[in-house]
């Protein structure tokens, strides 16, 4: 992924997944404005845990969203990655620089990767062959202060598009909901473990039928140095995520399970009923 | 991920992404009736290329479906991943011993895999500590037949079943739409690396405003022996899908970038701005 010509300014797509009137995509707006040419393409609503949605079945709208009077972005009627897909290919006169995504109202590590909207932009500007970052604040709440996190976002871009990212390859930062005063560092971090213990509250309306609400709570594991045990003692941490998902060690053992065989009969021996070894 | 014990029937969970009412989740049921306790619990619309979206932001409905009289499954109001997630923390008076998504129409097959939902309804399965499985048929049309992908879904699950399967993988399967003389064979298959090349077709509205809808076409890339090279060529493919996101490689290579610093203050010179070597 080439760096852009030092000649002109860094042009800085954003997008999210909390829509484009949330606090973290305009508090991340500011801050990049000082630091390149920003445009912001993002969804109309909130579109928290769509995971890498793409919107196929119907077609998507576009419309200029104002603040204060002044053009702020465009409000796009659908997800995340449709949001990114549609800046680059249609709505930009030119691809950008760089894609950064948020700031996400809560901490995007370990298991949520694959649930996350936030992750998705960037999992799509990546896609396109553009690197591409997400960031999080680790606070859910509505009064969330964005101020140190959108420091760490204008720090982390111009040294992201300087150097550029690996094929296939985005960045994903989280910072903690603490002062600047009280940040522990900032760390590369692998993705942890943790994962949400949570179930159905059942519940019934007005004419007695039930409905399902999940509800449930981050279980932290770590290991230690993983992104979500290194968020909640303290630092930004900083992962590299990518979308190979072959995985080489069952491919590997698989080989071994008597599966493959020549031609479309499934009646002969080819896939052994037997319990064998197992990769780690 | 244990296997049953063999005294009893093998409990098997089906959802997919083309909601109940598809021809393709009817195959896979009367197919896997025959082998076991079938439950089938899955999207009462349409969800393809939803990614892993997780409903949270709403309640979900399970409604019955009947189909000639007689009850086939719960349609849920909500993603595939809802889908499993609902059955198994609640609608099931016990865990599934494995869960199958499918049969789709279309195959899931390289970069698609992040995007499927049919995909993601083995992962919540995965996600869950149950053996799982995706199964798409390479053929988009409503007039697909479903034959021989019924017939591998019965060979594969008891398989499966019996073997377990590492935590955190499950086997993505696709077929060709052949009849079964003309199937070259079965392969254990790494994910490949075609992509879509896609546009938004710009239309007008009757009130002249303009709305996009995506439109794109498959680039066969392979390497030779990747799912999509060999479903094009007329082979069943079994690939078995992780989803550990970090990029080892790239993780290595940032911690040389000087972005690791202790404290919050970030004009200290923590991430050099110059371009570096970059892993593969």
């Amino acid at each position: 992924m080439p760096s852009p010509a030092p000649s002109r300014p860094l042009r800085i797509l954003i997008s999210n997944d909390d829509g484009i009137d949330s606090p973290g995509i305009r508090a991340l707006a500011d801050a990049l404005r000082s630091i390149g040419h920003v445009d912001v393409v993002a969804p109309n609503t909130q579109q928290s845990a769509v995971g890498h949605a793409l919107t196929v079945a119907l077609p998507l709208r576009a419309t200029e969203f104002e603040r204060n009077g002044e053009s702020f972005g465009w409000a796009v009627s659908g997800t995340p990655a449709d949001s990114v897909k549609l800046a680059v290919k249609q709505l930009l006169p030119e691809p950008p620089d760089i894609v950064i995504s948020g700031i996400n109202h809560g901490r995007n590590a370990a298991v949520s990767l694959i649930y996350s909207g936030t992750v998705s932009a960037a999992t799509e500007g990546t896609l396109l062959g553009i690197p591409s970052i997400a960031i999080s604040l680790d606070d859910f709440s509505n009064d969330a202060d964005f101020t140190y996190a959108a420091k760490v976002a204008a720090w982390i871009v111009p040294r992201i598009a300087a150097r550029g990212l690996p094929r296939g390859v985005l960045i994903n930062v989280n910072v903690p909901a603490l002062p600047e005063s009280e940040i522990r560092g900032i760390r590369v971090a692998p993705q942890g473990e943790s994962y949400w213990d949570d179930h159905y509250e059942v519940r019934n309306d007005p004419m007695g039928r039930p409905y399902y609400w999940l509800k449930g709570h981050n279980v932290l594991l770590g290991p230690d140095g993983c992104d979500d045990k290194l968020i909640t003692e303290g630092y930004v941490t900083i992962t590299p995520v990518h979308y190979k998902l072959t995985d080489e060690p069952t491919l590997e053992a698989m080989r071994g399970w008597d599966l493959e065989s020549d031609g479309g009969d499934l009646s002969s021996t080819a896939g052994s009923m037997q319990a064998g070894p197992m990769p780690e």
